[in-house]
This record gives C-alpha cells, structure tokens and sequence, in this order.
C-alpha cells in the first residue's frame, strides 16, 4: 500500500487501495484547485512528483494533473504554494469520521435465525387400512402435540399429492402467531426443502426503494437490488402523493406503481441470486406510515389533515398474492409496524436494526431526509418526532441538487484565500449536479471562508470571478460550464443556503426540542446514530459548522446505513425481533412538533450559521475566531 | 273438524284438514281399491254415504268416488265388501308412525344465540390532537382489552370512512377462534348493524341440497329453498362422482356445479327473505365427506380406495369468496367436521342437531340413505359406519323409482284377498313412479298378502292378473298405464325387490355388526332416530316387515328430518355448538364395515324377507304365523 506525502504540509496518507492524488489530497486535508470534480478536463491540480514512481498524466507546462496520477510506490509531493498564508491557512486537521455502528457492534448485533415462518422435516407413517385418519389429521398427528395449530385452507389443495409425492416425508411451513403456543401451517412440500427458505426485506423510502433476498437459516444476503420509488412522478414528497392519492384512481395508481416496483425488484433478486421463487417464505417490509399505507391502498386523507390519523400503526401479515406481488400464494407480507403519522415502520425497523432498545447510553437516532425522523432515547425510554426538514440535504428543492450517483459532487473544499474550490464527483467524471454530502461540504467550506455569512448571505466584496450576481441571487460558481456533462455552469445560489439553512434549522430544532422536554440538554448525548445515505464520507466537522449536528466529541457519531433495511432484514431473520419492533413502537412516546411552541421557538433561533447561540457549537465559535 | 265412520269396519277417524275419504280409509286402516293413485280416473274406489253431507263426484252407476268426494259433516260411509272373509282381512291396526325427535325435545334442543360471529355496537371518543391513535388502535383499545384481537387485512380497506360515516359509532364484527382468549376483527360498518347478523345454513346432500337462512340473534328462519344437487348429472352416487373428477377439469367442474347451486339458492333466500346479502355473517354447512371434498376443490382420488383417506376430516374456516360464493368478502364458511370417507359432516352434524350427545339412553341414530350412515351410542361413547346401502330407498335402481314430489306413489295396500292396490299419490295426481315410503309398503304388503315369498320372489299360482312375467322377470302391476301420466303401466319388478333386499339388508347387517361389535343385541336398542326424508308418513310395521327398521316396541321410534341442516343451524346460531360437533367427530369409533367379515356373515344372512332368523323379528313372525 503506498504512502503519499504531501509537500509543503508534510501531510502523509496511506491508502488500502489504489487511489488518484486528488482524492489522496482531499483525505489528506491538502487542498489542490480542481473544479471539473476529477475528471481530469480542468487541467487545474497541477502537483510535482519529488520521489517515486506514479503512473498518470503529465501536463505540458510541467507536473502531473493530480486527478489522473495514481501512485505506484511510495511517493512525495508538491503542491504549488502561491504564499505564506496560504500555507498557513491550508493546515486543517484531517476530516472527523463517524464510525460504522454495525461493525463495531457486529457482535452483539449477532442474531439467532428463528423466522416467522420455519420449515420443519416431517415424516410420516403410510397410511394402512388401521391407521386411516386424514392427511391433514397425520400432518396434525405429527406436528400439532406441542401447540395448537391452524390451517390455510389452500394447504389441503396439493395436501394429498405432497405427502404421496414424498413417500410419506413432507416439508411443513409454519408461521408463528401472536401467541407461544399457536402456529400456523401455510404449506406442505414433498421431501426435505428445509435448505430453501428464504425471504425478500424491503426498504421502501419516499424517494428509493431497497430490496435483499436473504437466506432464513443461513442469513446469508444472496443478492440486493434498489431503484427509484415510481411513485415520484406522482409527488416528490409524501405530502403531495397524498394530495394526489385524493384524485380518481389516484390510491389506486400510487399503490399499483410501488407493486409494480417491488416485483421488479423481486425479479431482479431472483435472477441474481439463481434462488426459485418457490424458496421464498416471506417479504418483510419497512416503511414510513405514508408508503405503507399506499402499498396496502389505505385511506391516507385523514393521514393528511390534523390531528393526522393513521388507518393503523400495526398491520396484520397480508398474503403477497392479496396486493399483487408476483410470488407464491403461501408468501406472507410482514410489515414494520409504525408510530404516527410521520415516524414509521422504517424508524422502527432501523431502531430495532441497531439494537438502539438494548443500550443504556442516551442516544440520539437521525435519519436525516425529507420527513428528518429523530429518535431520543435508550433501552428504557424513547421520544420520537419528525421534524419536516424537506429534502434539501437529498439535493431536492437545490438548484443542482441530485442524489449521490456518478457525476455528483460529494466533496468540495474551498481555498481559503482564492476561494477556489477542489472538488470531488463520485467515479470520477464530469460533474452533473451536487449530492447531499457535496452540499454541506460547500455549505460549511464557504461559510468558514467568509464566502457565506453567518445569515447564509454571500459577500459581495470579495476578489473572487466565483460569487456573482445570477439569476436567482448571489451564487457561487461551484463547476464553470466547460468542466461540467450538463453544459451549464454548476452554481450554488442563495435561496440554496436558505433552503438548507431552513433544513438544518428544522434537524437541529427537533433534537433540542426532544432533548428540552425529557428535561436533558446536548452535552449528554452519549451517542448519535446517522441512520441513512450519510455514511462514513459525511465530514463530521461540517455537519457540525452548519449547525446541522450537535457539536460534541466526534467519538460520540456513528452512521449506521440503511437501518430500515437492516431492520427489516433482522425482523425476517428473527421473530423476536419483530415481537420486539412491536414494543419499540408502543414504548416510544410521539411528540408531535407541528404544534409545538417551543420547536417554532428553536426553530427561529435555528435559521443562522451554525445557530443564533454560538455557545451551543463551542468547537465551531473557537474555529472563527481563530 | 268432520268424523268420517267406515261400514263394515265401524273405524272412525277425525280429521284436523279437509280430507278427501281415499285418504281418511288409508289413515283409518281401511282397504279401497283404488290404482290411480287418487286422481279420479280409475272409477274403483266407490263407495256409498250413510249419514251426513259431503261434496264430490257422484259415479254414474250410483256411490261416490272416494278419491274426490270430502266430508262437509260427520258421516258414515260404507265401503262395499264381497265377503266374510275380505272383512275380516281389512281388519288390520293403525299405522304405527314414528314421533318428531324436534319436537318431543324442543324444550331441551333450545340454544342461547351465541354465533361463532357477533356484532358489537361501539362507540369511540372521537380523535384530537391529544389522542391522535390510529383508527384501527381506536376500535383496538375499546374491544380488545379482554381477549387477543387479529384483525383481517381487508378491515383497512373501508375502515376510516366507515367510522366518520358512522361518527365514530360502529358496530365490529368479531369472530370467535379455536382459543377463547383470541378473537378475529374481520368487518367494521358505520352505525348500529347489530340487528343484521344472518346464516346461511346449508345441507349439501349428494341428491339434494337444502338451504335456510337465519336470523343469528332471533334464530328465526326468514326463507328456506333446496334443489337438486346438480352434480348428479355427473353421477348418482358418490363414487361415480369421485370416478368422474378424474377427468381432466373433472373435479373443476364438481366444484363449479355445487357452488353455482348454492349461489342460485342464496339468490333465492336473499329474495326470499328480503335480506339484504350485506347482512350475512357466515355460512354454515353440512355436507358429507366426498360433498366436502368436492366442495373445496380437494381430490378425492386416495378417499375413493383403500385404505380411503380423505384430505382432511376438520376444515379450517374458509371465505365465502374464495370458493366463489357471490357473498361479501368477509362471509366465513363453517363446514361440519367429518369422520371419516363415508361418515361424513352430514351426520355429524346430525347427531349434535338432534342432541344425541347428551342423552344417556342406547341410541341408533340411521340415515338411510346411499351411504346408509349409522351411528350407535350415547353422551359417553359413539360408534359409526357406513353400511353402503345404495339409493334404492331413494327410488335409485328400481324400475318406476322417483323422489318424493307429486305423482310419486307414497302408499299402497294390498288387498290380502283380491290383490288389488290401494294406492294414493303425492297431491292426488295421475301417477308418475313410486317413491321411498310407497316402495316400503309395497314391498311389505306384497309380503304380508304372500305375493311375495320370503326370498323376493313372486308366487306364480295366484288368481290375479296382476302378477305376470314382464320384460324383466316377474312383476307386479302396481297402476294400469291409463291411471298413470306416463302412459305405461307402473310395475315392480322382482329385480326391483332384489335391490330393496339388499339395501335394506345391508341397513340391518349395519346395526346389528356394530351392536356385536359393542357387545349388545338388536333389544337393548332404547331409541332410534330417522334422520333424512322418512319422517312421519313413514309405517314403522311396513319398514320392519321387511326388515329395514329393528322390531322393537313402536314407540322407540322418532324421526328427525334434515338433521344435517338442522345440525347446520344449530352450529351457526351457537359456536359452543360448532365446538360440540368436533368433540362428537373425535369421540365416533368409525367401524369400517368394508372389510368387516361379521358385516358380510350378518349381510347375507339378511337377503331375505325380513331375515333368515325370524326370532330378530317376533311381531312379524306372529303376524305371518296368524
């Protein structure tokens, strides 16, 4: 693995795995101008390559473009300083990290497979002329001593060829009930397929869908496949799905598009993982309360409108087949059961998915999109609100905002002194719009240059071609147009900021808000759960700058993924984890901050940068007054 | 009410309905020829009025025809008599009849209203911001504090505007599980509808299938209708049926004739009772194994030979709709719990309509029937079987056999002199055949006038021209073809006789095997209960002439109708009842008389008139001795 060290900083790195030398130098915290994102057009991140091999390309006026230079060993690095204060300026710390929750509690994270639906080896005596009960009455004879036991009536329609296909040895699939010592007998198969039990988990999000075909017994993720949710050609948000569900057919058309999704991705699981559809037992499911009551068609008109009634919180297990899903008729739907209104079964799913309801510490749980669900609490207690933070931090409601695919920019770090950014786009290429990390990384870069004040206002005298006067306002030119796919100059306007300060205002408002009515404050925040897209890429520095996290110790962060599907993947793996999503759900107490005083209070006090009360981000006011 | 007295006789009977005199000399013990059945166009049945007004056809050559002359006042009628002896031989006792079972019990088979499925008037706060629950977590908190409640998916579907219609005063409709502490949400209607809570009960016999509808709370039956089974065109029997499900789409079709009967009797009930179908709650239904089976759509292939096991014995609860019945999506189907492949849910069902598992007396409880279904016992113990008698009771297998509607011959005599038939028809008509209790009598009063001998065959040396060799053997002329309306004359075959010999021989070997079977004799039977269509017109001393029914003491005898589709009723109005049926299923030692040498021993010894050893029938060897 080779070390990379940078001159004049000295900074060094080293990578796991081969890595250009704009990238290098942004982890390293080494700012070198590149404004095309690293797609190698802008000719800009020029460095001088002192000591080793590198592989790459040259510039014709001297050095290498750093964007385009992969190390081959070790190596030392110049990169052109224009002064002194410029050096000076540009020996920030390393970015601070939150660390995977899942891998550092992979152990007790660890479950025992005991799924909803099991399958059990049953073999039976033939019958004779002395031992000539029914079928279903052998079936019973064998498997009903323990605990009572119901039938599907479609079980008795291939009963009597299964068990004389298998001579007389039968795979059972039962489904546990809300009772101990009740089961439910879904279907009989000849001969042994106890090795084939498998079920489809499902996130579905307002925006994105997620899907995983995972071995029951094995729990082995045989292959996992997401898309869009269709549903947002009829609304980008949940609001305006459910004003258009209003219309004729409208339910009707926003629960036939995400059917027609999941069976997509269900053909897409199949095919990928070489598993039958036969081998599938059932689908779990987490998602907020909006998007499940459009899957099952339910009413969402009283969802809508105060005092935001659900139809339900907790959903019968629904027959795959009874909503249109491309699957056998035994296949059972298990759905995550949800809170209120705006915190749903994904919020519970991804609670139980972290295990946050087996810890002592005080944890805060985000999932920072469009509804900003928070969960406050440990294994003892929860509070839960949603705090409408729009979708500004998903790129939506943003000029060039778009979601974190190729071509967005992810990571922006701007000079401190010629304001020109270093910009990084995921793969690579030619920059197309910025995704939600991208925007708080330019959000807080331009904020602790002085580009942005602290009202989210650019500055309009300052010795740089990059703010000016546009269309919308004062903007930032992130990407001139010669170095984007799109054509156009890449710009990060005003009303962006105020969109996002407005965002990050409603995150922050909520967490205090929370915190003020269990009577705690920031400071004893043990942990922070970013459940989500916010991954290990999120500079936790400036999140925090923003004002979008609470700032303490960065030890205190963990981003946990997608936690809905990871719950929805352990509630399939593990009855009791279901059971106990069930109890997460009526143990967490609902505040409902739409008409709460106290949450508009905070929320005014919000809409600055990082927040009107510098007092409450100390690392952030000790950063500008240096 | 008029007193009819017949001369020589002196036998007097009094009528509560008008009557014509063919009909009061029948009911009086008093011989009239008469062959046309009573439809007034053979002219033999004169007689001459004594004493008192009566309205009717006066006969050219002076005298009335009995068959449409009735009473207006008292009167003496004098029928004419050729001699002594003729008088003498018209001397013979009333008819002993058997008694309603229904009816001598009514006070004891009284049921509480307590259906598997009730309605709940509930009356919920209405939502604020304060109580902001679900709606489905609002009906939850009001009913489901003393029991477990599952809830059916499709509840969702309809159940927000169904509260704010009914401005949150619903009424839920809750169905019982196999435990207590568990009930099922499976509907909820705006407003008070727990008036409306309807049954339909249903006997699906192999013939004939009968329905009720009923008032689950007042358990009055507002309608009722049957109709042939019209899977008989597919099959008389059983058997044949199973044989024909083979074919491709064979049992397909089964299904599809029995549901679209029911759904044509359901229009019928509906219309017929002015209920709308949205006030039906359950189906209840007792049907026999193979009726079961074929209803369902499940194979019967294994239940067809040895060693004959159905799919099942004990059907789990099915929706209305899933077997295609045109009946709200909530209607459950309730389906009498079977024994085994010939003793079936019919005569479970049965049992527990007549409360036979209460009573401690001996008791033989007999549907003769095709499958001759016999159960022997108490409350404590109960034996069954089926004896596999064939339809010959039912008119199957005999040359002029019919069922029971108008123009079926229902009773004959046979003058003991003359040999001249006094036979009346169903409604008077021209006859059209002979039905079960006509063939009984014929049979019997062939036997007892010695035109029979006692091995079936007819005597060749009588002075009649009514027995004569004919197409198929032997024969007797029961109605001239100018009496009949099918324009041929309407005989008795010899082969005839020897179907009724083994149909009711194998009854007989059935009782007596399992009596043996429990160590007891044909004497300490303390009751026997006619299930099925012999009810009151049925003559016990005719039935036990030719041994089909024991020679005990007369008044042992009671009749029960349809105790399947009063079993039926009796488990919708009351689920204790539904419970009680499956004990009674459990509780049956089945006797399979297939294989049973005693059964064969005992069958041939029965191929006779009424039985190789006449001491099994004491009052018929005294009649025949005097």
């Amino acid at each position: 693995m080779p070390k990379v060290t940078f001159l004049p900083s000295k900074k060094e790195i080293t990578f796991e795995e081969q890595e250009n030398l704009l990238k290098a130098a942004m982890d390293a915290g080494v700012h070198i101008n590149a404004s095309c994102g690293g797609a190698g057009v802008c000719n800009k991140c020029r460095i001088f390559i002192e000591e080793g091999q590198v592989k790459g390309e040259q510039l014709p006026d001297g050095g290498w473009k750093a964007c385009t230079t992969v190390p081959l060993t070790d190596v030392v690095v110049r990169v052109p300083v224009e002064s002194e204060m410029d050096r000076k300026a540009l020996a920030r710390p390393l970015a601070a990290k939150a660390v995977s929750w899942i891998k550092v509690h992979a152990e007790s994270l660890e479950i025992r497979s005991n799924p909803v639906i099991t399958k059990e080896l049953i073999i039976l005596p033939e019958p004779s002329i002395h031992d000539n009960i029914s079928d279903l009455g052998r079936i019973r004879r064998e498997v009903g001593q323990a605990f009572h036991l119901d039938v599907d009536s479609q079980v008795l329609y291939r009963l009597p060829h299964a068990l004389r296909e298998g001579n007389w040895q039968v795979t059972a699939s039962l489904m546990e009930t809300a009772r101990d010592d009740h089961k439910r007998l879904i279907r009989v198969q000849s001969g042994d397929k106890t090795g084939a039990n498998c079920a489809v988990c499902v996130d579905i999000g307002t925006t994105t869908v997620s899907a995983q075909l995972v071995d029951l017994k094995t729990q082995e993720v045989f292959f996992e496949s997401s898309n869009y949710n269709p549903q947002v050609s009829f609304g980008e948000d949940v609001i305006s799905r459910m004003e258009f569900s209003r219309k004729v057919d409208g339910l009707d058309i926003l629960k036939e598009k995400i059917v027609e999704c999941l069976n997509q991705l269900i053909d897409e699981l199949v095919k990928g993982s070489e598993v039958s559809r036969q081998d599938i037992s059932l689908v779990s499911i987490a998602a907020n309360t909006v998007m499940t009551h459009f899957l099952l068609g339910l009413e969402t008109k009283f969802l809508r409108a105060q005092p935001y009634i659900p139809v339900a919180n907790q959903f019968p297990p629904v027959r795959a087949s009874e909503i249109g899903l491309a699957l056998p008729n035994h296949v059972r739907i298990f759905l995550a059961p949800c809170v209120a209104s705006y915190v749903g079964g994904d919020i519970v799913a991804g609670v139980v998915g972290v295990g946050l309801n087996h810890h002592p510490e005080l944890t805060l749980f985000i999932d920072i999109g469009t509804n900003g669900e928070i969960v406050l609490g440990n294994r003892d207690w929860m509070a839960c609100a949603a705090c409408s933070a729009g979708p500004a931090f998903e790129g939506g409601g943003i000029k060039f905002g778009m979601r974190a695919t190729v071509g967005a920019v992810e990571v922006v770090h701007i000079h401190p002194v010629s304001f020109e950014p270093m910009a990084l786009t995921i793969g690579g290429r030619k920059a197309k719009g910025i995704c939600g990390s991208g925007i708080i990384s330019l959000l807080a870069g331009l904020f602790m240059t002085g580009v942005l004040d602290r009202q989210g206002k650019y500055r309009h005298d300052l010795d740089t071609p990059r703010v000016r006067p546009g269309d919308d306002g004062w903007e930032y030119v992130v990407v001139e147009k010669e170095a984007t796919s799109i054509g156009q100059d890449i710009v990060f306007t005003e009303a962006d900021v105020e969109n996002l300060i407005r965002a990050k205002g409603a995150m922050f408002a909520g967490y205090l808000t929370l915190l003020e009515s269990v009577g705690m404050a920031i400071e004893d925040l043990e942990r922070v759960i970013l459940a989500g897209n916010f991954g290990s890429y999120l500079d936790l520095d400036q999140a925090i700058i923003i004002g979008l996290l609470p700032d303490i110790p960065r030890d205190r962060f963990f981003f946990a993924g997608n936690s809905s599907l990871t719950g929805a993947r352990t509630a399939a793996i593990s009855w009791p984890k279901f059971q106990e999503m069930k109890q997460v759900a009526q143990m967490m107490t609902h505040f409902d901050l739409s008409d709460n005083p106290r949450f508009m209070d905070n929320y005014v006090s919000c809409l600055f940068l990082p927040h009107t009360d510098l007092s409450l981000f100390p690392t952030v006011k000790e950063a500008l007054s240096s």
